[in-house]
């Protein structure tokens, strides 16, 4: 009674059940179920070629390890929370299936290699599989940049109207940021593929293992150099969780400028029906919902880093049991990331944007104050000059209700004798953004080069 | 065939499923059933008290949640993903049980003030149970002290044996933090448990609502100020995240001395079996698993707190759909702080300290050796002599691979001809410690008033 | 020069200087030298009382450390960095000018309980100071709600126009959610103004000192529990550093809608000149640096309690050297917070809203839609049929290009009979927002009590 | 006076003084003066190929820089807060020293794309030096792990003794991690290494620039591949901050080590006075300083991580000031991590180990129970009893207070009848550690090897 008073009321179980609960890990890492039997059958193979069990003990535990994937697939298999992680789960089916060749398995490897070999290949094909997904959203990228070369809008510093640019350019940005997503991840997995089985409990085993040959079977870039570092490394786990941070702050810059491109004081796109929400009663009116969440998904990595950064600083030679929390910030983010980049290459490709609002928008903000300053400069008015000149057609625009462009010469050299008819060339926004023709810039030329690019990159 | 190569493996269903599943919310906010019918219930009492709707329409609403409710807890109930949330569940099925009056129910309000409702009956629910559940670690920690008012051990700063200290006192400065943690939530739960009902959609309403009454039946502590405010405050969540992570830093450093107090270098505990794991080989061995697991556990609160500050930041006025993702980071440090108290409170109960150990330990460190310079100091010697004599007395007892106390009179008059008889009764480790009687100091009475205020404080 | 290779250019200096320079605290704990000198006057004079020392001492002792206290803030004090910390700096300049018996100021102290009382009573001067600060923005926030009580915006959800709201009422939200950061820095203050001294190195002390007086002299809330925790507790540290980093999300919040406000699709504000930067060539532009620089400061205070709880986590007990660490991190926050609450009401005592666009853009939303509905329901129509109604009259004013306000009766009857003249009143935005007059509601009345009570809570 | 009263006591002075301190940058920025200087060079010289300026005047700004650099370097520099930054500081002085000419430094350039170059080329060249750096610090632990292949000491799991390892190659499993730091940082400098110089303020430009050729003169791997990214691209610090912060969780798990190494009930280490603080009443005593902060210091740069990830997130595109507030988390972590590195280096080098001890240590915990238990297998008693009579074999050593190898034939017969006189080669330390031999093992040979790959590397 005393002890339900002070432990409160959730935990009327015993405290056996309770401590298993909390100590348990199969709930979260039969995800890696897969990982899990590819290594133990490698495992086997090399242990025959090794001739550390026979040939045929290696057959019956990859049959018996095959049919076991079959059942986890086909929804079959019993999982239990008393036999507390995957491992167990999976080595205690086997040895039902094969009896004692079962048990040889487990030869020359402890629970400490292992299981850094399963989550080395768990998080090597998420991120292998964030990579492909990357591909999806720059294919979107490019996709709406081959149809928006042309199409202008303001290009803002400070979230302030700056200069004329290209859509496409604007878009263009976002995949090469996801461009380096992708190599980073790339970098990422030469050092989280690398084989640690043959490190055993922490100390090499005494068994004539051949891990390269494992390695090898794996797919994966080499074996471990030191078995302590070995069990004890979980660097691929956060330099991936950092990756991943770094992906969904891309997609959260992005949904922010979707966010509000979608208020109708910009106005700049026409959100999809899937990833917005109406009101029936004002028909014009979406929710921009899937970008909001998606914008909040990304505190979620950061947490995960943040996480287990602060697990890992505290910890000593070799294994510890804290490790054990590695998992759930992964396959937390792993869903986030990947679920995210699904989205938003799909939201993309349905996009529509209002490319005249842009281009209102564009005149209203006299985003060709700066060539005219520029022409002005070109006829030998000194640059301070130019400026102020330039100032006061802005102040007679913006009095007058219209844009440089609709000035009329004579209403032009109330504030400069220097403009003639060759300034409304020199004002037309699209030839402002054709004059940025250098590589990287956004006029049509260097933004077409980019999409050839892209496309190649993407093949 | 293109789509599937460049959205990965993972995702075959349709857009529109994946992004059901990513922005649901029954999955976890179902969690707040309880909070949702009360908050409901009180509504539709509140609806007809001010004849907004009949009072037959409020006693069929209450009755038809009651029976949600029964439905819930039983299992019975039907969890629908199509219907998004905790509130769509059950206001539909509040629809099919008492038809049209079911409808009545969302007048006045909106998702919008009935989500910061139930949430913030969620959390403070939870942080009132976490309070009962810091009292009973401190139960824990204050009967343990009773036990060991005389037990000493090394104190240590720099993780460096530093003086002798009472191993209560010890265990009592934990119980300190604790009580910290206790009125830190005590004020959270006044900013958390505030009523937001009548703030609608962001407006405020049309309705002559009464949320006064409303707050009083939830036993809150007030109403919104501003209905802007109500629905977009997200503070109390922060505040309780916080409070939580602190909970869980105590237990971290808590965790830390058992993991090393259990090893042998140290050997000052015997871990209970019901929370270590031991070896079948080496019977004295045991690895404090669950001291570790709660070590690890303490990032996720850590990750939790950052996930909702770096979303909350960015976010203007009202509500934004990123809010959505407040409830996940909450539920999991919920689950992680309550449980990881009633697990140390169970593991303090069982704890058994290796007294003996402690005082070899003891010994060894020469930790009298401070006694010994004011002794001669209170003799009349120079404070800087009195150290260089004491230095002299140490490296001649280690010499001899005794302590101090085992010196003879004989011996010590080799390093001071002052030193005489009276010298036993100061170097005793225990008169040492007694002399500490100050308030909040080490000394048995000083100790037992630490107790005596405790078990005040827990009844 | 193996040596000057491996250890890179920047390293020409002797170890011993580089570990001196990476030991040291005085180049930022000399900030607290405030406290340092009110903290040793006290303790000195407490010790004369409890005749400890002679008060002869304790007058000479005071009188030094006034003298001190009067050099640094002439600038005439030398701080050195051999002597590391501010504590030995301003020990050693006393020794210097009263002579020995300033070596008896430290009887009965350690260096573990003197910084921590020094640094609660930093962190409490600190966190009153944030307290009036606030106080000066929710001033400003009053005073500018005061002249818009009948300004009227679109309110916002999901950032897309949902109800119309007085400009009043929104800009209080911000001033309720910083009383409640005043009220959370009140709570911090009460477990941080309390007095550690008397704990000494960790074990308490022999003599016979009275922690309560040094407590009272100082404004103290009480005195420690337990010596162990006193010198070992940064709870009051981390606690601030939450505090502060909501107070930076709140104005974070506010500077985000500053940003947009800003932007000319918005045009809601004229941003004050102090606190924008222009454009010699465009002058209407005008980039909001002060508000994206507070912005880009929050990530800081996120930062620091980020660091500091990964720091805590791992310690055990007592005084560990790593907490020397938390310093630096407060150090900032305090500057963060406090200059930015200073600078966010010396902006708002400036902004100037353009009233006429709000007005325009709220017509533009169609934001009177709810209340046609509410209109038609009234008027005996089903909810849904009356919202299809709605549907359809939106769609006609916009088509037509105008509000719904301006279509006519005739206008208004091909999509409904049973609209008529009474519709206008129903359809004035001024109407619309009177109609939330509830406790907390947009109403002008609710916001008016609003303005008297945060009046009162000011003065 | 009622602002007084508002705004606290430390903001006498006017806004405008608050408001310039606030934004301003030179404090901090100033330490990018020499990358600055060459990448202004670079540009000048480019533009005079390019024949946008003369080469008159790019030879007059390249001296006109090279005079400031020199300026600088001697403290003969005037640094003013009111140029803001350290582009307009150098910019200033140049126009005093070289006239006009210097005027047309900044064609073809923004501040946007300038600070960019600048700051790229600081991370570069700071993470380079980084890469030095931990070449000394690995250096250390090869020299140190080439004295110690014999010396073994307990190897821990879960902080538990298990298996006897080589010091050399607990050692070097530390060098491992700092080669992978190494390699991603790498990896890191591939992405941070590359030119923006031509992007201008966000479009691009209209001069005829050849950013190549500037990039080729700086070392740089390349250009900008669009113009927007490059002035809003911040990727490259967050991944140079999450790189230090992993290298500063390798040395805090090492000092973790260390300071319990310290402890006297491990008493594995002799820790270098330099690195250290003693007491002159326990010679015997020393507090790991050093290494206590270096793990308090880890915290900061996990801040600094937090810092960015929070500010980059919200940023649309391209440029936003909250961007300033890069430099100084860099900054911080670049001092943190280089000085930390160097540190460690010297520490390590002085580092003595009481190998005696270890020795002892080792006894202490039956570490060779695994192999008797092996011994049995290979005698053919099935795994189960084997470990049983293990069990038996190690509480009988227990009771008789000696280890496994020093029980007499006798005895173990009492346990078993199978143990004969080759068991005492099985149970030898140091056998058990040899048969470890396959590679990344921790026998002598295996160990060697590893020795030979770090010496490679390093050289």
């Amino acid at each position: 009674m005393a002890e339900k008073k002070m432990w409160g009321g959730r935990f009327r179980q015993k405290t056996a059940a309770l401590v298993e609960e909390y100590t348990e890990s199969v709930s979260y890492d039969r995800n890696l179920y897969r990982q899990d039997i590819a290594g133990s059958k490698a495992h086997a193979r090399m242990l025959a070629r090794q001739q550390v069990i026979s040939q045929e003990d290696a057959d019956s535990i990859v049959s018996g390890l095959d049919a076991i994937l079959k059942e986890i697939e086909d929804g079959t298999f019993q999982w239990k929370t008393e036999y507390e992680d995957v491992h167990m789960n999976i080595e205690s089916r086997l040895s039902e299936l094969i009896g004692d060749a079962g048990k040889r398995l487990h030869t020359g490897r402890s629970r400490n290699d292992q299981v850094a070999l399963d989550f080395r290949l768990y998080v090597s094909d998420s991120i292998r599989e964030w990579q492909e997904l990357i591909k999806g959203v720059v294919a979107e990228l490019v996709k709406q940049a081959e149809e928006h070369v042309d199409t202008l809008l303001p290009g803002c510093t400070h979230m302030q109207p700056a200069q004329p640019v290209s859509l496409a350019h604007h878009l263009l940005a976002y995949a090469w940021m996801l461009t380096r997503d992708f190599d980073r991840l790339v970098d990422c997995d030469k050092r989280a593929r690398v084989c640690p089985l043959g490190a055993a409990a922490l100390a090499g085993t005494t068994y004539p293992l051949d891990p390269a040959s494992v390695a090898e079977e794996l797919g994966m870039y080499g074996t471990f150099k030191n078995s302590m570092d070995a069990v004890s490394d979980r660097d691929f786990v956060l330099e991936s969780l950092f990756a991943g941070s770094l992906v969904m702050t891309h997609l959260s810059r992005l949904n922010e400028e979707l966010v509000y491109w979608a208020n109708p004081n910009f106005g700049y796109i026409y959100l999809p029906d899937a990833y917005a929400t109406g009101s029936s009663i004002m028909p014009q009116k979406k929710n921009p919902d899937v970008s909001e969440i998606m914008r909040g998904k990304v505190g979620r990595t950061f947490g995960a880093l943040m996480n287990l950064l602060a697990t890992v600083k505290g910890l000593p030679m070799t294994y510890n049991r804290d490790m054990q929390e590695d998992k759930e910030p992964f396959i937390d983010t792993d869903k986030t990331v990947s679920t995210s980049l699904a989205i938003m290459a799909g939201m993309l490709s349905e996009l529509r944007f209002n490319t005249k609002r842009m281009e209102e928008v564009l005149k209203q903000g006299f985003l060709n104050a700066t060539e005219l300053a520029d022409y002005l400069v070109g006829k030998g008015v000194p640059f301070r000059e130019a400026h102020h000149i330039t100032g006061a057609a802005v102040a007679l625009a913006e009095d007058k209700n219209k844009g440089l462009e609709d000035l009329s010469i004579e209403e032009f050299n109330t504030v400069s004798d220097l403009i003639s008819d060759d300034v409304y060339e020199v004002l037309s926004y699209k030839n402002a953004v054709a004059r940025r023709k250098t590589q990287g810039g956004t006029g049509p030329d260097a933004v077409r080069a980019q999409i050839a690019e892209l496309n190649g990159w993407l093949s």
